[in-house]
């Protein structure tokens, strides 16, 4: 059996959207800022399209500006408020400490440059608190920027509470919905949201393509310098077959919101229940305030990316830590966020299932992580210790 | 009939590269980050496509970096150049007046924050002079950009005389080749070339997606901050099946290149001849050392705008400027550096074939340029003033 679970990495394409995108690739090549038909016929495709994503999240088309991803629209908010903050005098920002690295790292940059960053806790369960974020706020800050749900535990964050604060405030608020979008409600008026960073391919859309969602009235500092695309704010031919896809993705992840929620959500449950019953383990982050197909557990004694390379022998693709930090051996930034000592963190992994896994692969999922859980325990020296009670159990 | 004579603003991707991708957008969607099967399979494609593109232009694959198109590599060329610049003083860099936006805009930025920028002419018959480069070579220089071809008059550089003139001076060379490469033979290394960016779309490849080359020994600054993606220098997850695509885009543009060079030199020679036959109209920037595709002409007392319109009108799909510069009215910024007066310059219309296009293609045009400029002269003041002497001719 092969189960893909690692939906929170990226996510297949929907036939839909393929079907949507490969007129677009074959014969839509008119290049929609060109004053002739066939660039007319693009542009009108471009504006749907713009339309179409808008209505997903609340906000008029005129405030989408197309990217090629979410690190790049990430990286543009914060270009964009640190531009405000140099212009106004205000260089201190408030985030969170675990943000996507998109984030982070533009911010640690940031750093550097004269800049004050406060790193908000995200506490045990990984939910930020509007209080702690309101106290945060300083007279010469610019900047607030909270993720929408977090990629690695799937906690979903208080963002209408937080926008109402900054609005309040009259503090710039971002937030990275990358990994939020399609599994819980994002509407930037009601939420208060004055920018927000989305990626299609983690939607079921194509990858190398996003939104920056950026309120009337908020100018965009282009990172991207060139032609006069995206009214001036993003340079550079417009990916249009892409755009069309990831329009597609967005609309069909906002109709079936509920009924995929549902669904997925029945299985992360049975999906927990069955992994509870592996003694020494834990669900990393908060149960109920959390993405309906985020599982990061904790198998105490294990070797997650061991674990990870297992389960793929048997077919499973499941993930340790992000993909976007994979490669590194240092134990997530996520799961430290939370309090986890590291060698806590290194014996996680994410499971991250997604409305087209069925009952019978969550099943199948319970039955070897089980297996491959009590394999690698017999032969890991941190288990044995364990086991003669030369080491305390931390869960 | 119907004919695309824009191939300088984009290119239908060709059918072999749709081949290519399909499967990958439907299949291949694992993150090569991922260490689990699918996603080391879409490494291994990753990997695959680096070799391709880099062996078309004599590069090592650790020279490539995978961007999302040609600005996003000229941008992040110039900001590498820059931080360097920073680093050792060095606040000095050289290019034309008739470079594409994206290198234009971003180094007016430079310019702003304390950098010198020399502007080089580009002549009557809009070609860079070697030995005005060497001249404007000082000793704080920290970079020399110059276009390997203009992608409105297709005017083509000497890149290799440039390259060597810069390596002995021991200063940076970077060259956009969007508009050249598929058409010119580009060499990294034979040229002396440090950096180098590429766009899919020019080659038939598809839209949103390029390359930045950066020769063995440049850090690369990163544009978009994040994921450790394309060795920490790119972070956002790859777009593998545009990345694909483009390999194979690139793959035949550069096994094709002579025979292709060939087919649409011989049309364009009959392009240009048949139009020369219009009186008081010339083509504009050198006539030997241009692009095969590309025919840029003035037709006296002629709008080129309406030039555009009308020959929509019959099917024909050419552009007056640049695509990245449409919207604007103002006259091209490459039209007004070869030495053209602003009306020269709106009288202009760039014609840019491929070979996909037939002799057929190439006569109907002739003849509906004939027919459309006839035309709008009739209805002309400006034309009407010529003809009765009140005005002096220009051409």
């Amino acid at each position: 059996m092969k189960v893909y679970a690692d939906h929170a990495a990226t996510t297949q394409i929907y036939k839909e959207v393929l079907e949507e995108m490969i007129p677009v690739l074959k014969d839509g090549y008119g290049n929609p800022s060109s004053i002739y038909s066939i660039g007319q016929e693009a542009a009108k495709l471009l504006t749907k399209s713009r339309e179409t994503i808008a209505g997903c999240i609340g906000a008029h088309p005129r405030e989408i500006t197309f990217t090629s991803g979410g690190s790049e629209a990430d990286n543009q908010a914060i270009l964009t408020a640190a531009e405000l903050g140099e212009k106004t005098g205000k260089k201190h920002m408030v985030t969170t400490r675990f943000e996507h690295h998109a984030i982070l790292h533009t911010l640690q940059k940031l750093e550097k440059n004269g800049f004050r960053i406060t790193w908000l806790e995200v506490h045990e369960n990984g939910i930020v608190r509007p209080d702690e974020v309101e106290d945060a706020i300083e007279k010469d800050t610019i900047l607030v920027s909270v993720m929408a749900a977090n990629n690695e535990i799937g906690t979903i964050q208080p963002i209408g509470e937080i926008g109402e604060i900054c609005r309040r405030k009259g503090v710039l608020f971002h937030t990275d919905a990358v990994q939020a979008f399609g599994h819980i409600p994002i509407q930037t008026e009601e939420m208060r949201i004055d920018m927000l960073s989305l990626s299609a391919h983690k939607f079921h859309g194509p990858k190398g393509v996003g939104i920056l969602y950026a309120r009337k009235g908020i100018q965009l500092t282009s990172l991207i310098e060139g032609g006069a695309q995206e009214r001036g704010k993003r340079a550079g031919t417009e990916n249009l077959p892409s755009i069309v896809g990831m329009a597609k993705a967005a609309e069909l992840s906002f109709l079936y919101l509920e009924e995929n929620t549902r669904k997925v959500k029945q299985m992360q449950n049975e999906l927990i229940a069955g992994l509870e019953k592996i003694p020494h383990a834990r669900l990393n982050g908060d149960r109920e305030k959390r993405l309906s197909g985020n599982v990061n557990f904790c198998f105490e004694g294990v070797d997650g990316e061991s674990l990870v390379i297992l389960l793929d022998s048997k077919g499973i693709a499941v993930s340790s830590g992000s993909a976007c930090a994979s490669g590194s051996h240092d134990p997530s930034h996520v799961l430290l966020g939370i309090g986890l000592p590291a060698e806590m963190a290194k014996s996680s992994v994410r499971i991250s299932i997604g409305e087209d896994n069925t009952e019978e692969e969550i099943s199948y999922l319970i039955q070897m992580v089980t297996e491959v859980v009590g394999y690698l325990r017999k032969m890991s020296p941190v288990w044995r210790e364990l086991e003669k009670g030369e080491r305390q159990h931390m869960i």
